[in-house]
Parts: C-alpha cells; structure tokens; sequence
C-alpha cells in the first residue's frame, strides 16, 4: 500500500512539474493575451472579476449579520430559560435564518445577472455599489417587520428596496446589451440578442412586481403581503426541489435548452463555482471570528476592577475570562475545520449546481449559529440543566452543518459525469478518503450527543474532549483511512480465501477490488 | 474627441472578441491542464488559492477589529469632550492603529511564506489554520499591554503567540521542503534547495528571537521589551523606507539578486498583487458594513417604548435613528467609491512592490476610522462646536485615505516600466482619468475641511452636500475628464497659434501632445 502511495505522489510530481514548466512557457508567450487584468484593463472595460468578490465578501457579511442580536441577549446564569426568554430567542433566531435565505436569493440573483454580463466598466461598477448598498439594508428591514409584524412600515421599506435593487439591475441590464462587448460570449454571438434581453428584463421583473403587490395589500390587508413575501423568498427553494423530485421520480432530467441557460430555476444548472467558494468562505471567516470580536471588545478588564476586586492580579481577572477564551478556540477551531472540509469537498467538485447550492446555503446558515452555541456552552454553572442543554444544541448545529456538506457531496455523486473529477468518483483511495472527510464531524457529533445523554454528569469534560481530540484526527486521518482500508482489503481477502478453500465455486466478485486504490 | 473615443472603443471591442475567441479555443484544447484545480486537485496536492483567500478575509477582518472599541465609546450630547474622554479615546486609536500595523506585518510575513510554498496538501492546511487562530489573537493581547502597561502579561502572551507562529511557520517550512512538488519552481529546479531551506529559516526564526529577548527584559526591566517590539512593527517599514530614500538619493536602485528574490525586504520587491487586492477587499467590505452591523442590533426600536413615547407612530420612532441612517449610507457610499478608485487603481497596475503595499496599507488605516468619523458627525446638536470637529476629522480623514492610494500610484509611474500598464504610462487619455479619480477625494476633503473652517455655521449642510454630489462626479468623471482635456487642448492651441502669429521662432513641443490620447 505504501509503495503504491508513493509511486502515485512521485507520478503526480512528475506530472506536476511537467505541467508547471509547459503552462509557464505557455504563459509567457501568451503573457499579453492571458492575464486577465491585461486583457480586459485596456480601455474603459474591465474583468468583473473583482467586483464579484468584492460583492460576495459584503453579502456574506449581511447574510450573517443577524446573528449578533442572537448572541447579545443576556441570559441570567443559573437562571432557567424562562419562556418569554425562549420566544425571544426563538424569535430572533427565525429573523436570522430568514435574513440569511433572502439575501442568499439576492446573491443567487446577482449571480446569474453577471454570467450575462461578464465584462463591466465604470458605470457598471458604480451601479454595482448602489446596489449592493440597498441589499446590506435588508436585514434591518426584516428585523422591523418582525419586531412589529403589525406595522406595515417594515413591509414598506423591505418592498421599496427590493423594487429599488429590481430598476437598478433593469438599468444594468439595458446598459449592457447597449454595449454588446460587456456581454456574455454566447449571447454576444448569438443571433437575436434582443430576445435575450426581453427574456431577462421579464425574469428580473417578476420579484418586483410581487413586491409591489405586496405594498399594495399591504394597505388593504397585510396578512396577504406576508404570503406574498414568502412566496419571494421560498420561490426558488420549492420549485428547485420540487423540479428535482419531478425529475427523480419521472426519472429523466431533461436538460435545460442550451439557449435558456440563463434565467431559469433548474436544479442542475450550473452556479458559477467560484463564487460559491468566495461566499463561503466570506461566510466562514466572519463565523470564525464572531468571537473575538467581542473578546476584544468586551474582555479588556477595567483597570479599576482589577486593582480593587483582584488585588492587582491581571492573571486573576483573566481567569474569569476563561471560558470566553475557550469558547473562543474551540468555535474558531470548529468553524476553521468545517471550512477546511468544505474546502477539500470542493476541490473535488468540477460544477456547481443550484441544488448543491441550496446545501451549501443550509450548511452555512447551521455554521452561522455555531460560535453562539459554543459561548452558551460556557455561560452556565457546571452541571446545570442549561449547561447540558447548550451542549447538545452545540452537537445538533454541527451535526447538521456537517450533514448537509455530506448531502452536497451525495448530490454531486449522482450527478457524476459532469460534476466531479474521475478521480474521487465511486470507488478509489481519495473517495474513500473524502468520505472520511465529510463523516466526521456528523459522527463525532452524533457520538457526543449520545454520550451526554447517557452520561449528563459528565457532558462538559466529554465535549471538551472532543473539541481537542477532532482536529488532530483531521491531521492524522489520510493514515487512519488507509490504514482501515488495507484493514479492510485483508480482512476480505482472507475471507475470499477462507470461502475459496472448502468449496470452489463462487467467489464474491469486486468488494475488495472496489475498494482497490483507482490510478486515474 | 468623441469620434478618437469611439474608435478606440470598437478597437477594442474588437480585439477584445478576438482575445476571447483564441483564449476560449485554447482552454478548451488545454482543458485538462489549465483549470488550477483540475491540474492541482489531484492526489493530496492543492492549489494554495483558495486557502490564501481565505487568509486574507480572516487577517482582513482582524486587521479591522480593534475599531470597533473606539466605535462604542459613549459620547453625551452636548458635551465638550472632556480632557479624560479624549485621552480615552486616543488611546484607543493609538491601539487600533498599532493592531492594524502588526497584523499587516503578520500577513506580508504569510505572503513570503507562500510565495515559497505554493501548492498545499490538508497537513499544511491545517497548520495555516492553527497559524490563523494565533494571529487572530493578537489583537486582544495588544490591547491587554495598552490597558496594563505596567503588568508584564500582555507582553508575555503577544510574545508567545508571535513564537508560537514562528515554530509553526518554521514547520511548515521543513514540511514543504521534505516534499519539493510543493514549493515555488524556482526552488525546485534550483541546485541546492538546502540553502534556500536554511536562509528562509533564518530569516523566519528573526522575529521570533527578537520576542524571546522581549520576554526575558519583561522579567528585568520592561521599558526594554517594548522597545524590542516596537521594533518588530516597525523594523519592516523602517528598512523600507530607509532604502528607498537611500537608493533615490544614490540613484542606483540595485536589483535584488534573482536567488534571494524571495525574503528580504527591498521595497521594490514584488509582493503577491492578487493578495494585496483581496486584503483590500476584505477590510473595505468590512469597514463599509460596519455601521449596519450596529445599526441591525441596536436601532430596531421596543415595541414598548414606540407605543409609550411615540403613541405607536413607528415612522416617528425611527425619526429619532435618522442621524444613524444617513451616517450609514453616507459612510457605505465613500467606503464604495474609495473601493471603486482602488479597484480602478490596480486594473493598471501589473505589479504591486512593498511601498506601495506599505502606502496601501496606510490607506486601508484611515479608511477603517472613516465610519466612526462619519456616525461622530450625526452626534451632536446642530451646530456644536463637537460637531465642527468631527465634520473636520471625517474630512481629514477622507482626505488622507484618498492622498495613500495617490502616494501608491505615484509609486507606480516611478517604476513605471515595470509597474504599470502600457496605456496609462504618463500622458494619454487614460492617464489623466485615472489621475483624476484618485485626485478627486482629496481634493473634496480639503474644499470642504477649508469652506467649514470658513462658513463654520454652515458646516453641516456642506458636508450633506459632498456626500450627495461625489457619487454623482463618479458616474460623470469620463465625460467630465474628456471635456476638461478637450478644452486644454483647444486653449493650447489658440496659445500657440496666437505665439506663433506675431514670430515664427520657437513653438512650445509635447505640451498638448502631452495630453493627446496614445492608442496602446
């Protein structure tokens, strides 16, 4: 197995090396052609490039910001959660979890807006901003519609900037089919531009109607404008799942026509896969230090304090910080090992689609929750009833940001072929090996909740155990799984053998060999 | 001018179809080896690109977070700033500022580190992720020594931190050298890996060594230890400086020999551009969500009070938030547009050296305090002299913001065959626009910082003023620019046909031909 292994990495440095030289001559020739900066700098047109990460970095931001008053409520130690407490909890954290879907729907439709438009200029960009400003805004409108679901205010403003941000991208629209070079190559070669503009004019169109709908009942009777609302926000999700068991059920997915690539809901179109990975990572890095922001902020003790309740003694005032720290690494070391998971996951993956899309959704919003969870963990008195309730809420969000990494994963096998690299597909070491990868944290999750259930007295040390022990398992992983495979490869072989010997007749076919590393 | 403007447009356009048409043909045939993670993803080698980001929107974000303190200092209404306030407040700044400092130190140090590594498998992932964890500590230990300086505390865990990274970096180091498809081509194809191996050590292990001596005076006598750790901060800015005043004032500006090109610190030393961008973006997304992050968690008004105070009228509660409202979407609009100019900046620059990350990183400090600049602004009774002054800081502030990222093109055109675009050298129609976006925020601080010092009654309104026109100069600046340029031209040539008239002597060369647009 080892031997193997190697020759597999001395291959792969070889092939590694040849490629580098090849693509590095091939780059210096072609220097003025191919850097992107250099090609598309020229004159007033620009690569979208880095608008578009610049955009998904500030849209991640907002998609998380509703967190925060979820972390700033101030539980009374040793106190039950009281119910009004509970329903204000609860409360804010459906704010967060709707805040989070609506402008992950205001990024999806700023994606397929610039797959149409792939070059910008000045103007562009600064439409962009102007934009991207209404969209940071949304969460405070959401927070007043649920602070007074009475009040048609919130409603207002939320349907004002939406029908603001549907004009500016109708403006965005119009500006680039006037300037057909900005435009996306098959639609600038293609022989009816105009039908495409139409076509994505109408598309665009549709959000803001409904919300203009929505003010309109707003006035007349505003239950109807909620539904209204949520048939905005969910729109995408239902008919996304509901097309995809249509297609699993009926069994063919047709593919959608190549000329309406764009602008429609099908769950196997493409989403651009880069910018899923900047959103995410946008997201998990906000996540990640969700913490120390407050640390810094609110952990500094007071020189005063110090000198009058602990005699002088820094070490002493600090030590009350203690579990703040700890909640501290722990989470970031979560969240960093989450990333890191979802960073191999999609190495592996070649196409993004809007399914995988919705998963990756779902897990972020999970992950969002998780520094929260952690800090709770802390904030009780040993032993309480709380304490062991936070704990196992903690296990339940990773449980479930890592299940739905998996379910990107399981969506990404069916749609094989065009999704991932031949590499990692059935069967093969690296299969195998992402397999682990994903399965862990689920596992480890589902193990620590068991056991807290079973040993409630001792949750506390359990989870910390867990929380040190995980990231040296993700260090030595790649040795425990092929250790476990060539485990495994034995154990079957010699089965084969003890079956083989009395009897010759059958032999149980492929399971080892399935399992035998694949050279692509 | 207009028909020169189209010409080089449809030019473009042209070309730019052509580019697209080859590249596009190209990558289908190299598809296989052109797609970084297709050639990188297989076996455990990765791409470093995506962990980079990833770095770069976690030290972004921690660069930004000392801030948030002097963000949440109360101010009362009405009230001078009172000596002890102000020192308060000082102080905080002077925290923030060193934060910022230190972290970008941290991350030129992760840049040099990776341009020495440049593919990753998951064991030197997570070893940057464990790197990441300390450098996001660092702030909160900085604010510890600014809080304590006495106390010897801060100083030791800052310093732990620091080796504790070095030790990791060092290991990463010996890792990456024990699997040479790992580093930088340049390395592996030289002849003897090993030097580079221990000079790379050396240098890592500087910086370290230097907190080790910090650590043993905090015991002795500590005045000496923050000498020691000014001198890590500053010891990179120092060289710098001092070597570019050195090599203009001899005017020889040695070249770097080839085989030490990667750690040392001569400011004409390439720094990886693509990361000197996305840092940028990160604290500019950030910084400009800064305030709606605030206002999400504090301005959504009870439920109880609205129905006590305002008898239910939730318009008129939000009245009473409006300040925080227009500082918003003041502060988001120029963090935008100075975004937008950086943005523009770095389209035409090709190669970033370590001055002008270093006047970068200047910039990217004032930026951060511009929120807090602006919400000061709304704070005060009308007409206060509190409110006079932080109209002025905001103007101050602007104005510097804007003067680094002019300091960096400056920069630029000094080297200039190296650093910039081929159309955007000195003269030509590109040249003058983009001078003008950087000039134009200066220049506006400073008329509006010079009309409040006049019409200091009117202060606020003409700062309103500014903030609504600016975007509105943006999106008009080309049209502006070419009519400026084209009535230069037009003056020129009436001078020099009415001096050429009377005598037939000497006629003034290139001044106009200056400004004449060069087609690249």
């Amino acid at each position: 197995m080892a031997e193997n292994d190697n020759e597999i990495m001395d291959c792969h440095a070889e092939d590694e090396k040849e490629k580098t030289r090849a693509c590095a001559s091939r780059t210096h020739s072609y220097l003025e052609s191919l850097t992107p900066s250099d090609r598309d700098g020229h004159s007033s047109t620009q690569s979208s490039h880095r608008l578009l990460a610049y955009s998904d970095a500030l849209i991640s931001i907002i998609a998380t910001v509703m967190i925060l008053p979820v972390a700033h409520t101030k539980i009374q130690e040793d106190e039950e959660l009281t119910e009004s407490l509970q329903q204000l909890i609860s409360t804010k954290v459906a704010v967060y979890l709707m805040t989070f879907l609506i402008v992950t729907v205001a990024w999806a439709a700023h994606i397929r807006l610039f797959q149409v438009i792939e070059h910008i200029d000045d103007c562009l960009a600064l439409l962009n901003l102007a934009c991207m400003m209404l969209i940071t805004f949304l969460p405070y409108t959401f927070s007043l519609m649920a602070t007074f679901p009475e009040n048609t205010l919130g409603i207002l403003l939320f349907c004002t900037c939406v029908i603001v941000i549907g004009m500016i991208q109708a403006i965005i629209v119009v500006y680039g089919f006037s300037r057909p070079f900005l435009l996306n190559e098959q639609i600038q070669m293609s022989e009816n531009p105009a039908f495409y503009k139409w076509h994505i004019l109408k598309v665009i169109s549709k959000v803001p109607v409904l919300c203009m709908l929505a003010v309109i009942f707003s006035f007349i009777f505003s239950p109807v404008s909620y539904v209204l609302l949520a048939i905005v926000i969910f729109l995408r999700y239902i008919s996304l799942s509901a097309r995809w068991c249509y297609g699993k059920a009926t069994g063919r997915l047709e593919e959608p026509a190549d000329s309406m690539v764009f602008y429609t809901y099908h769950p196997d179109e493409p989403l651009s896969k880069e910018r899923v990975e900047a959103f995410s990572d946008g997201v998990y890095a906000i996540v990640a230090t969700l913490l120390i922001l407050d640390i810094c902020e609110d952990n500094v003790p007071d020189p005063k304090v110090v000198q009058e309740k602990f005699s002088g003694s820094l070490v002493d005032a600090l030590k009350e910080f203690g579990p703040e720290f700890l909640a501290y690494f722990g989470s970031f070391a979560t969240v960093g090992l989450l990333w890191f998971v979802h960073h191999s996951l999609f190495l592996h993956v070649t196409r993004a689609t809007h399914l995988m899309g919705l998963f990756n959704t779902f897990s972020l919003a999970f992950v969002g929750g998780l520094p929260l969870a952690y800090q709770l963990t802390h904030e009780f008195a040993r032993n309480s009833r709380n304490e062991l309730e936070a704990i196992q809420i903690s296990c339940v969000i990773i449980f479930f940001a890592g299940l739905f990494q998996l379910a990107i994963w399981v969506t990404a096998l069916f749609g094989e072929r065009s999704a991932l690299h031949p590499y990692v597909r059935f069967a093969g070491r690296d299969h195998a090996f992402m397999f682990a990868k994903l399965a862990l944290y689920p596992c480890v999750a589902l193990g620590t909740f068991v056991l807290t259930c079973v040993l409630s007295r001792f949750s506390a040390p359990i989870f910390h155990l867990m929380e040190i022990t995980v990231p040296f398992v993700f260090l030595l992983l790649r040795l425990l799984v092929s250790a476990g495979l060539s485990l495994l490869r034995r154990l079957l072989s010699s089965i084969r053998r003890a079956m083989r010997s009395p009897r010759k007749t059958r032999t149980p076919v492929s399971l080892s060999a399935r399992w035998r590393p694949s050279i692509g």
